[in-house]
């Protein structure tokens, strides 16, 4: 049985997770509170992957008191031998009596085993509370073990009549400041930034998180996404400013073995996915980069890469800055879906979101798929 | 000396003001409030043009207790004999003793006499009290009044990113239904509803207010806006729907003899107003239907009417319900504005209101003019 009281522990223990924006991936972001006569005898949250999960970074500080406890935790506790002792196990030897879990955990290794083997040493298990919020925080995580693809999130920031640039390229400084800084908190909680060649091309771009303020009272340091570049043909610059700080990967149809050799001497990896028209497989791409481990992407693009990421189902949810302003219709669109004839073809979406950063207004909304 | 006490009062007044909404242009929409010993002892608002002004109502309700009162009036009374006597003579007679008003009048035939009048009779007068409220219920007016057009409103549905059919024209259901509803208040409040004869040909519509609930509660009945077409070849069809509720206006620059007869003799009037390019003036236009009593135009057209307009810097206002969905950049944009090749040629705007209207967003945003 739950109690109304059980939600306000949940809660701690999410909020415990959430410090681990910036820095828990690939593993999902966990949190801990371990409670014994309606106190907190022990907290603690999943700061980097190899390092301790959450639960014994609470057990650790509960000690002796974690015996009789009740156990919050946002994620089923693990059931098997990773870089790290299972979690299950631990919770039985420090005699907890009875564990709350926010949501199982999607990972086919663990998916229910965590929770089985609690219940046979006897410990009362519960389920599902405040899994909306528990889910949403590990969206990535989710994405990747149940669909073996990341948490596509596109960002554009475009004038209110969809545009992004005038007819001859013109576009900086369409949104303002403060959007420009928003997008650092996104870039953060990615594990990878996708750009494609044209964007590189036209604004060389480093796509890296400047921002030092980011998490940082409750991180050593955030994890720098790594980034990665649509680049069919291989043209990437061997100077090109996205090569300066190293974790690049190219995704080429391309396989120019001296260019190559010369990106990876760079630091670069380059890896060649060919489709069947001579382009980047998306589809095999992005599977590329959830073998890597990466739960959240982020996509800094152009018109052309957004469309045919859109057009191919595979963008999860956008997240536009959208600046006061009118460019008109001769100027650039932020998305090319070919010609559609028929109203049906068109992209659906669903709100997610609706603020202002500075003097733009920040739209999320998230695509139906069909 | 104002006081707390008088912002409760006035925004007493402001909130009979507003149901003039629907009924009192021409005329400002005005609210009294009369109160003696901390009570109301009479109210009123103006419901219709020809009948009796905001005050006279709120005199006749309080009868002889309004000797020794404060009168709290969201626009200064009149001082002219209009087709209603001056309100300032009748607050004197009734001896009234302290008059606060939201705003100076900017009629020129008022402007600040009948303060003049109230204060020479001695009757303390303050002036400027919750005028921001005030001067956006009557935008309109106030716009006719000091800059002699009309506040210009132009309402887009349209996609996320901006296009409002696809190319082939089909747009028959973008937004919802809610949005369609919440149109009917925007036309209630209009004074005239402009469409060019693109939309005409393409869509039929009758542009009439079909929301019978629309202000039920507190008027007789709502006063349908004109319908203004701007044809510059006179091209419009005898059998459009739009004529048959009579009260149409048709803009044109072809002086073509016998169709303005048989628009004429379906009860449309037709006004010739070319520019020197052969089509219609829209400055001339506009200070016309400003000549006419129109406060409030709400523009409901396609892009090529609202690009011309908002290059003209005439737009005011953008009433835009963005549905949760992308159509791609072949699709339709909702403003022509010619090829930009400065940011500064941009049209800039600012943020007024952002809520969710059924399944849709409406965003309302003010033009910066120059």
């Amino acid at each position: 049985m739950l109690s109304p009281q059980d939600s306000l522990w949940m809660a701690n223990a999410l909020q415990l997770a959430e410090r681990g924006l910036y820095s828990t991936s690939p593993n999902p972001r966990v949190g801990c509170v371990l409670v014994r006569d309606d106190q907190i005898v022990g907290e603690g949250w999943h700061q980097y992957a190899g390092e301790p999960h959450a639960e014994v970074h609470a057990l650790r500080a509960a000690g002796e008191a974690a015996r009789g406890a009740t156990v919050y935790v946002t994620l089923e506790p693990c059931s098997h031998q990773g870089r790290t002792p299972p979690c299950a196990d631990a919770l039985i030897s420090a005699g907890v009596i009875r564990v709350v879990a926010a949501m199982q955990d999607p990972n086919p290794q663990v998916a229910g085993k965590g929770i089985e083997k609690l219940r046979a040493a006897g410990i009362e298990v519960e389920c599902g509370l405040m899994e909306g919020a528990a889910r949403e925080l590990n969206i990535g995580f989710f994405s990747r073990m149940t669909r073996g693809f990341p948490w596509l999130r596109s960002k554009i920031a475009m004038s209110l009549d969809g545009r992004t640039a005038l007819n001859n390229g013109r576009s900086q400084w369409i949104t303002g400041a403060a959007a420009r800084q928003d997008v650092q908190h996104w870039r953060g909680r990615s594990c990878a930034v996708l750009t494609g060649i044209g964007t590189v091309r036209a604004d060389d771009p480093r796509l890296n998180v400047r921002e030092p303020k980011l998490g940082a009272s409750k991180i050593k340091a955030i994890r720098q996404p790594l980034r990665a570049v649509l680049d069919s043909q291989l043209q990437l610059p061997l100077t090109a400013r996205i090569l300066c700080d190293g974790n690049v990967v190219i995704y080429t149809a391309t396989p120019d073995l001296q260019k190559m050799a010369a990106l990876e001497k760079l630091g670069a990896r380059v890896i060649v996915l060919p489709d069947v028209c001579g382009r980047v497989d998306l589809i095999a791409m992005l599977r590329d980069l959830a073998a890597s481990g990466c739960n959240e992407v982020l996509v800094e693009a152009g018109s052309i890469l957004n469309g045919a990421l859109l057009q191919a189902g595979l963008v999860d949810e956008l997240v536009l800055y959208v600046a006061p302003q009118l460019l008109g219709d001769m100027a650039r669109g932020m998305a090319q879906l070919g010609e559609l004839t028929m109203l049906d073809q068109r992209v659906e979406l669903e709100w997610q979101d609706v603020r202002n950063v500075g003097k733009d207004l920040r739209i999320v909304a998230r695509v139906k798929h069909a």
